[in-house]
């Protein structure tokens, strides 16, 4: 199809269409003239695809081209889990906070994963100099929940199948997590309601 | 104390401060002189306040100014979790998607709740249109989990001062997100770990 029929299918404006070939999220079409490319449902895919990460997750260009790039590229699972994580990044830095929290949450095991815990670190520092107290049983009950999402979360990855376990898992760290959120907030109101309002 | 010594202890540049009361996001020392504000421990706080919400929790200065308004203005504490999270806003939109999983979760008092319900139903929508399958017994699984961390969260809000029962939920809600993103990411290479490199 044509560049204009790839818009109307998708949705997404032609020049926007160009500005993710020109950024190389998007791969080019056949060229079927010399001032005409041709696409195909893989692009319309694509584009979905990249729509999603950019639109809903709110990834920037620049990462949602590397995690095209980690999709597209074949590689042993764990070593895609680190490169999106960037778990194999300074995991020699003491990061205090996140230690203790992965101790008594029994994640002794991902003591050199460093994206994941510096994140964990950072997001931290920040509510301790925001001045906002969690007590650490209250930080440790949180820590097993969201355990709780990652397992499931894990357990549904396809395991025969390395493209596709390396889509699902960074499409799904990047798109479930708004879920997340979003059913936290509606689990907010849902109890604010209970607690303030009707109490039994 | 002086601009350059409430510089000096925030850690935050003069420009940078002269930007947030600029913007009012923070609110003007008083005049020394004709020239010269004079900042107290006051501002010191508020300053670690906009920092942590604009660099950790990554809202906008608008978002920011709105919810240290919030802060700042005495109201019962649901008309405040409203305002926070939108839950005011186009109760009457249909939403199947968010309305399925909250009745499934046992959220069915939230039918009024816009803005969380509105973002449910956003982030289910980008999780289809990007051809990312989540079951409807996974999504459940994943409402129960978030619906506990919520539950202990509410649980948490000071019920006796109108005041600091803002400062908790604004603050909470914007700086324990990354927390709990982080944490399930950790958990991911845990989980990841145990079932793709140590099998039991």
């Amino acid at each position: 199809m044509r560049i204009s029929e790839l818009s109307r299918r998708s949705g997404v404006p032609v020049a926007t269409i160009k500005y993710y070939l020109r950024e190389g999220v998007l791969s080019p079409g056949e060229l079927s003239s010399r001032t005409q490319a041709s696409y195909d449902e893989s692009h319309l895919k694509r584009l979905a695809l990249v729509r999603a990460l950019v639109d809903s997750a709110g990834l920037s260009i620049a990462r949602t081209k590397e995690v095209l790039a980690a999709i597209d590229r074949p590689q042993p699972l764990l070593d895609l889990l680190a490169s999106v994580t960037g778990a194999d990044e300074d995991g020699d830095v003491e990061r205090p906070r996140a230690r203790a929290v992965a101790d008594a949450a029994g994640w002794g095991d991902v003591e050199t994963c460093g994206g994941p815990m510096g994140r964990l670190e950072e997001s931290l520092v920040a509510l301790e100099s925001a001045g906002f107290d969690v007590s650490e049983e209250q930080l440790l009950a949180l820590a097993e929940l969201m355990d709780g999402v990652a397992e499931r979360e894990v357990a549904g990855i396809p395991a025969d199948d390395a493209a596709a376990a390396a889509e699902y898992v960074l499409v799904g760290t990047a798109l479930v997590a708004p879920v997340l959120l979003a059913l936290r907030e509606v689990g907010h109101v849902h109890h604010s309601v209970r607690r303030f309002v009707a109490p039994r």
